[in-house]
């Protein structure tokens, strides 16, 4: 199993459970809104999770793009799909956005990566 | 005719003719990348414009945001995509994004009313 | 009157309500929260509102500033106490914010403008 | 003592007198101001650690959320209250400021063990 | 005389005015570090305002960026010379600088004209 | 031979190779952009290279900042003038940009001992 997307879920998960409990209302809607607004609406899952990843890629947040490369690794959109949207980002963030683009690769190939491994131990 | 699309798009294509005859090589590209970007790929061009919106709004970009609210009105995009897409916006991006939320609002109720005029004028 | 004041306030009114008209559960939810958040818990109404300042100060929100600035003026805080948060908002975000220092300025002179007024109105 | 409290202030304090041996004017006055801003004025030094705070958080400088939350703990702010303030900063900032809010949680649980051990040692 | 130039120097000496007699030593202190920043030191004048003009074009601060192509002007950089340094700022910061470089244009034509309107007048 | 340098150059060129294999036209352009931006024109190399790192630090990117620092070590740009740039970064950006001058200032002075060790072991 690749260390970045398990090393990446475990904190993430660890941390969202140490906020949660401190129940402070305005956090906790927070994370409850942030569920709801990524569901089949108006637009699709999958167009959702590609205007997340858009967004989180232009500001510039890592933690926010691998969680949104992540979720549209399991909605199964293509590479393709994955890289024209980082293309778009680039071009509206402007060059700042590379050094996050090359994280935002590393950490698609580590998606990949695992589902191989996991692939081969159902086979 | 809605003053403020107008006004936008008068304003927009007068500077921007001014900055392409100033001849600048790197600046010529972007303004061709920025065309080349938002052309049907792996993604289509309606999905590719939802992009371009949710990341103007985010970055809090009211001319890119009209701009491409312009494009998906053209698109045939309903108002509920573009909502959807805002909301998306609001909720990464932060209450911060409400004021841009206001004026893309206004925006899209005129080009609405700029639409139902022309259409009138055709019957 | 004042007419940045009076101005700012139609605008803002008018569009929240096209806004929410609109239906979308999402935004709904996070202008919920923006009143809640501000209201008295283990902070004071004050306190929550400079809070509420220094953040729009450094994320250069004019209109959030104004609205901050509003809702301070009505809470009783001093000149000094908004001063002193907009120093620390220039220092944080550095020389960019103080374009919006001129601004928020400005539209503090017309809320003590439009109070003096209406006092004297009441006289 | 926790690692990543330890850590932080070695390597900010090795840097900072790094930067400040150079001599550069501009900078050394800036780290002066930084000192004064913070100090008591018409604002106590709680809410004006709490303003650091929420400033630090929406423009999303973990460094500088971890110096203020530092500064908060040393000043006797309840969790409760610098939870508020996090809020308010989640709010404005947008759920790109979560990421922030893990590490600001697990840095102020940091600060709380620290303090433990150190009244443990006194006994 | 253009009236963007004018106006925006009107307003600009006006409010700083009113900012500064409010004396707030931070606020202060930070104005004069910002006349002292841009002196001639390792780096000439010339340099320095392009930094200027750089760095407030990526922050999308047309306020700054005005500041900043006055003092180009005045220094004697040529159109070339600015036009190099946006184009920088527009591939670092993307394509959401491109509303910022149609004000910048616009602002720097007014500059030329009125530059040609009172070098008209002494002859 | 320092750490930091090489291990940011290997993670760097590794990336950037797999990014441009995957053969996304954008992003290849803006990739190629960026190397002709910073070529010799109305502004020379040197100057171009203290804009890239005044941008690079105001947007506050580490990996942008140490780029530059690099290219501007082998133009031969001196200590003072590189303080200087960043001294103009950390008043128009703001305190927040401190951390990002730490580690600067950690990255040049990486780039020295490099420097001192490369020209020891040529004797």
């Amino acid at each position: 199993m690749s260390n970045i997307v398990e090393e990446f879920n475990e904190y993430r998960e660890r941390m969202n459970s140490r906020i949660l409990e401190d129940n402070n209302k305005i956090i906790k809607r927070i994370f409850n809104l942030d569920t709801n607004a990524f569901m089949k609406g108006a637009l699709d899952v999958k167009t959702k999770e590609l205007l997340g990843l858009v967004a989180s890629a232009v500001l510039r947040c890592d933690d926010c793009v691998r969680y949104h490369l992540e979720t549209c690794h399991k909605e199964g959109l293509t590479k393709e799909e994955v890289a024209e949207t980082l293309s778009i980002a680039t071009l509206i963030g402007g060059t700042i956005v590379i050094p996050h683009l090359r994280r935002a690769y590393e950490y698609w190939d580590a998606l990949d990566a695992n589902t191989s491994e996991i692939s081969g131990l159902k086979e």
